[in-house]
């Protein structure tokens, strides 16, 4: 069913600020079967929100809008919905009690602001607001529904999750849904390489996400769709054969621990140019110290051969930018956080730093276990960040191809 | 001048998607003085967009809308925009010799999808696309201005930048604007210190914008305001002395990274739970290798002795969680990477691994410099993300505050 988003408040267009309420309910909503067709950011301007409400209504059958319903003088949702719905606001005794149970609660004396707060518009119904102060809103008539959330995003999220059953009963059956997971290759091989089994399934909407590194493939098929969606998701899940990091959703991190949990081993990381982000990611996991030796930045030759155990000989040979020197800073690290398998990175994020034979750009990773090594290259396109981001998760992917090899017998 | 933007793209309403264009823009609009009042995001759908351009009008003087306007069948934003004018589609000179001039360069056939992207409203301009195929446009009319610019994110950054001369003179004078950054002080205690400075300016719109860890002030002053923001700005600044960070606008790497090369320090980092996100964050702007010596993530006690020489005593008695492990792995990092000054966080991220003594987010960081240590403890809200990046910038800021008691010859 139709859906239009709306999130309400001035701090929402300031210059820096992030709108992230709707891209946080947007699959969301989605799943329960409510597809978003539009979003719309608006200031605390009674007429500006009063106007975003009838244009959401023209294009959709749901509108679920964000903010504007606090205590404060700023606060013009109820306000605005009501001279849209062309009805008064009116004191509701429960919407009221509640406010004035919340005030008792934390000791807030209850004032005219928070009787503000418990205004309805005529014929309108309240939601209750389990972890704050402002009561939600709920308009249903012939047009659909109109729905008002808070703006704090931990009370939006918890309303939420109470409204889920009418949710679903409004919106009627929801989609199938499933999600690939891909590394090491980009959108558009990704892309290509589906094509042929996502024609074949013309009635499920397939789309790519990119991040650096990283393809996510979306399936979308219709109520019922259910036994079309597992069925081009395994044709695809075929043809990605070990790009494919999970056909479940699973992230690479999940992954990669689940594969290092199996065999009861611990990685050691050393970085150069991502300079902890490798490492950052292997523990974004709670439990990750089951799994994490420790991990070494070693942006000089000098750390590189004093922690790492890098020789003199291979830094002045192939220079820190190299494989010999990845496999040597993967190699070290394993071994001096006593870890049964070592991974590493080094290279040039630049902006500077970069050479005719190097280039900015330009990233080794190596991965060791039990002396034997898988080294890869890689030249980079981005900024400094961009190229850092990608070669963490590139080496992050690295590690979970090794980690299949093993466990097939295979050299790493 | 009262500025709505619309982003115009089906793949931008699918969930995982950001739309991100508006937030580059939104910046960059207001110091050109353009302020933004609204924001949509829409489908690639004729009629809603030509809804879209309609609301956007009703409340704006200025419309900008990014999307569409490639040569797929997909894109219909410039009919969609005739539509809501009321004009005709034209073929256009011009237009159609650009695209042309551009298949030509790129080898491409020339094609009726060319020349559809070539069409124009009557009335219209055609914007030259200094990075692709597609051209702008430019309406103008009583009613204000309609601005359309790719999709493709590198052709819309590039199309704005030839157009700013032309924003600058539709906005008139263009405001003033200032940005203070603090750290290690939450958004709502900041708030309220400098709030009597922003009651003696009640012309300048104070607002703040918070971070893990950090808080960005934005003054916005009316034109010809620059003399009552820099005097605002100063009165800040004083009211918070070391919390303070920049009164420019740098960025807390960019602070610390000032004070290191002006001292030639280097410093050396040692992290437990961020895991990285120190080191990741000291390495984040070019050139970093003058004034990082390297970073050791040392998650397990071993690792703690091995790499970092922190005592069993110590780990014994303290834990590896205490201000006395955190002294111990700041000196220890100091001395195994040879740096003049070292940093060290340690702390529990959750979700397990509390206790009634540590809960999760205790945090400890310490900086030591010639054997004088800075030793501070957190106890952080938020889950395992949210509390390892608030770690790791608060760990940065303790670093600019002891360089900068370094600088008045105190102890660190």
């Amino acid at each position: 069913m139709k859906t239009a988003l709306i999130a309400i408040g001035s701090e929402l267009l300031r210059p820096g600020a992030r709108e992230t309420h709707s891209d946080w309910l947007l699959p969301r909503l989605r799943s329960l079967g409510l597809e978003v067709v539009s979003r719309q950011v608006v200031g605390d301007d009674i007429d500006a929100v009063a106007k975003a409400f009838a244009h959401a209504r023209a294009g959709a059958r749901v509108v679920l809008a964000t903010g504007g319903i606090g205590p404060t003088r700023d606060d013009v949702t109820r306000q605005a919905l009501a001279r849209m719905l062309g009805r008064p606001l009116r004191r509701h005794a429960a919407s009221e009690a509640a406010v004035r149970r919340w005030c008792r609660r934390y000791r807030i004396r209850f004032t005219g602001a928070h009787a503000t707060q418990a205004l309805v518009p005529e014929g309108a119904r309240m939601l209750r607001n389990p972890a704050g102060s402002a009561p939600g809103l709920w308009v249903a008539d012939p047009r659909g529904w109109v729905i008002v959330l808070p703006g704090v995003f931990r009370e939006m999220t918890a309303m939420l999750r109470t409204l889920q059953p009418r949710l679903r009963r409004i919106a009627g059956k929801p989609p199938t849904f499933e999600t690939l997971r891909t590394a090491g290759v980009g959108e558009s091989r990704i892309d290509a390489r589906i094509a042929r089994v996502a024609r074949r399934f013309p009635e499920i909407e397939v789309s790519t996400l990119a991040s650096p590194g990283e393809v996510r493939i979306q399936l979308w098929g219709g109520a019922g769709g259910a036994r079309g969606v597992a069925s081009c998701r395994r044709g695809m899940a075929r043809i990605l054969g070990e790009d494919l990091v999970s056909a479940r959703g699973e992230s690479l991190e999940e992954v990669v621990h689940a594969l290092l949990r199996r065999r009861r081993w611990r990685i050691a990381a050393a970085e150069s140019c991502t300079a902890g982000l490798l490492a950052a990611r292997l523990t974004r996991l709670p439990g990750s110290s089951r799994v994490f030796a420790g991990g070494a930045v070693c942006y000089t030759d000098a750390a590189k051969r004093r922690i790492l155990a890098v020789s003199a000989e291979t830094l002045r040979r192939h220079g820190a930018v190299s494989g010999a020197a990845a496999r040597a800073m993967a190699r070290g690290a394993a071994a001096v956080f006593d870890a049964q398998i070592g991974v590493s990175v080094t290279g040039i994020a630049g902006p500077g730093g970069g050479t005719t034979e190097h280039p900015v750009g330009t990233v080794h990773v190596a991965v060791v276990h039990r002396g034997v090594t898988r080294h890869r290259r890689w030249l980079l396109a981005g900024d400094r960040e961009k190229v850092r981001v990608h070669a963490a998760a590139l080496a992050l992917d690295q590690v979970r191809r090794s980690l299949l090899r093993a466990f097939r017998g295979r050299s790493v």
